[in-house]
């Protein structure tokens, strides 16, 4: 998938694989057909129905799933939006490539193949509140190099993205393509204390104002950062390829959220692995019509929610596939 | 662990393992120099915190894991309380033991070792409408079979059951001990519609003017069965072997419950798994003063929400044991 222009992203949607409503209506018979009373598992019934859908086929299996972590750095961090030095982003990458991230342990245990994207982190995007965070050539090339490390063998994404000052990123992206007060979207992300916080809002005022269009892509451009537009070329990229997205917490999901007002669809095949104690999350997901898998008041990003979703995930294919049916085992039916 | 009379259980509260506050506060320490924001990790940080109380060691493992699903059957069914017929209890044990339920998929995916304990299946318990579920002994012959079912070397043991009519069971259970308007404890358990709804709580209220002791034993023993008396039986031992318990939903929990109203430190040891879409089992963790770890809309029994959290806290001690200190990994702190 190659992008030439933020302009021609929307029409991409009309273009993108579909959900398979035929798998999707077999996967649903045989989970009635399984030993248990009928939706007694639940979530897991409708992520292996959702699974079915996006993989084209009745009993779908995780053969290969994939982690990306794409790192960038933030102009706006001269605006005092966080309390670790930037040098963090760059020193958590190495972390992550020596294993001792929380994300090196998660993709261990549910079966991840963990790979992380520095995005060119000596070069932080400009500050918003002094002008666009990035060219429209910028954006576009971060969104390649997201969409260019998707292994298109894999059948599960793991979108996670690692950032100083990209929580205050995030809440301007969802305070302009959403609106409502900026109070709302922002928390403490890191660990911002009150004068933090106010710090942030003072800085999205000031982009909110600064920058005026409102487009999905627009805002990616003039207030996201290199990792948010990485993001948005991988879940397009993923999509291209028929592979489920498992998205992260609040970050992850604001980014992603620039497709969905450019359309919808765009996140059609797009799930949502953890929900965030960062207050906005939840706000994003109602908009982006969107349940998180899990909810265990984690705020890390890295993909660490979304990769513990792939392990609830996995169960519930286990059981998609492996359970017997009334028939198979005799069990008697109401 | 050999249980003599169903008074003495309260007089074991006072003699069973505690938690170890200097694991606990020496677990805590390590979370806090692990690289990410402290509290970031959220669930997963107490979790491990609390394995690391329990297991009295600062990074605690999970090398075994066991699951017990107890069956039994019920009296009760002869009010019409459930739409399956009571053979299906025998027939999913089978079903357990050839591999093709729900249960068996959770367990080999998570990593837990399953056995299933069918209790006396052919001799029901008494309609408790008519007269005390179990005798004494039979209440502590129950109890016995759950405690020697303990594997005294696991890390953890899940908690699980199966028995048609035990949601009516259940929720007599949990309004004998905790009082409140018998249909707020009530739901569909299997699938019963409201027609069925309706005769389990007219059961239930019968069962509840029948019975008037109101202590955990006698409630046991007067509305209970056998797999909810060997669940009591496997929580203690357990206890005995400083081993963490993981309930799992409704059935379970308001088993458990009888040894709460009893002495409430007697699950100080316990985690629950997953609250159920059984509308009683959120009143029943307010109760006991739990929350759940996970929430899918399920609603199944056997373990299987239970055996789900367990690929959590694998996940929580990969984290807590694998993760690089800032010292380590040279980032710097906030």
């Amino acid at each position: 998938m190659k992008f030439t222009t933020l302009n021609a992203i929307a029409g991409l949607a009309a273009t993108l694989p579909t959900s398979d409503e035929a798998s999707v209506a077999a996967a649903r018979a045989r989970q009635n057909s399984l030993t248990k009373p009928p939706g007694a598992l639940g979530r897991l019934e409708t992520l292996a129905e959702f699974m079915a859908g996006w993989r084209k086929t009745i009993c779908p299996e995780i053969k290969r799933a994939q982690a990306l972590v794409f790192a960038g750095n933030h102009g706006v961090c001269a605006q005092g939006v966080n309390p670790y030095p930037q040098e963090v982003t760059a020193q958590m990458v190495l972390n992550f490539e020596s294993g001792g991230a929380a994300i090196n342990q998660l993709c261990r245990v549910n079966g991840a193949a963990l790979r992380v994207i520095p995005l060119e982190l000596d070069r932080p995007t400009q500050d918003f509140t002094q002008g666009p965070a990035m060219s429209e050539a910028e954006t576009l090339a971060a969104m390649q190099a997201g969409a260019d490390a998707v292994d298109t063998l894999a059948d599960v994404l793991i979108l996670g993205e690692m950032g100083i000052g990209n929580s205050t990123v995030a809440a301007a992206m969802a305070a302009a393509l959403f609106g409502g007060e900026v109070s709302v979207w922002v928390g403490a992300g890191t660990g911002s204390d009150s004068a933090g916080i106010a710090r942030k809002i003072g800085a999205i005022d000031a982009g909110l104002a600064l920058h005026s269009a409102r487009s999905g892509m627009a805002v990616l451009a003039s207030l996201g950062g290199r990792e948010q537009a990485a993001i948005c070329g991988a879940v397009l990229a993923a999509r291209a390829a028929g592979i489920v997205v498992i998205l992260d917490g609040f970050i992850c999901t604001a980014a992603a959220a620039a497709l969905y007002t450019t359309d919808q669809r765009l996140l059609d095949h797009c799930l949502v692995g953890h929900q965030s104690s960062e207050p906005g999350h939840r706000k994003l997901l109602a908009e982006i019509d969107k349940t998180a898998i899990l909810e265990l008041d984690m705020r890390l990003g890295e993909g660490s929610g979304a990769t513990l979703a792939l392990g609830i995930l996995r169960s519930a294919l286990a059981c998609h596939n492996g359970m017997a049916t009334f028939g198979e085992a005799r069990v008697s039916e109401a």
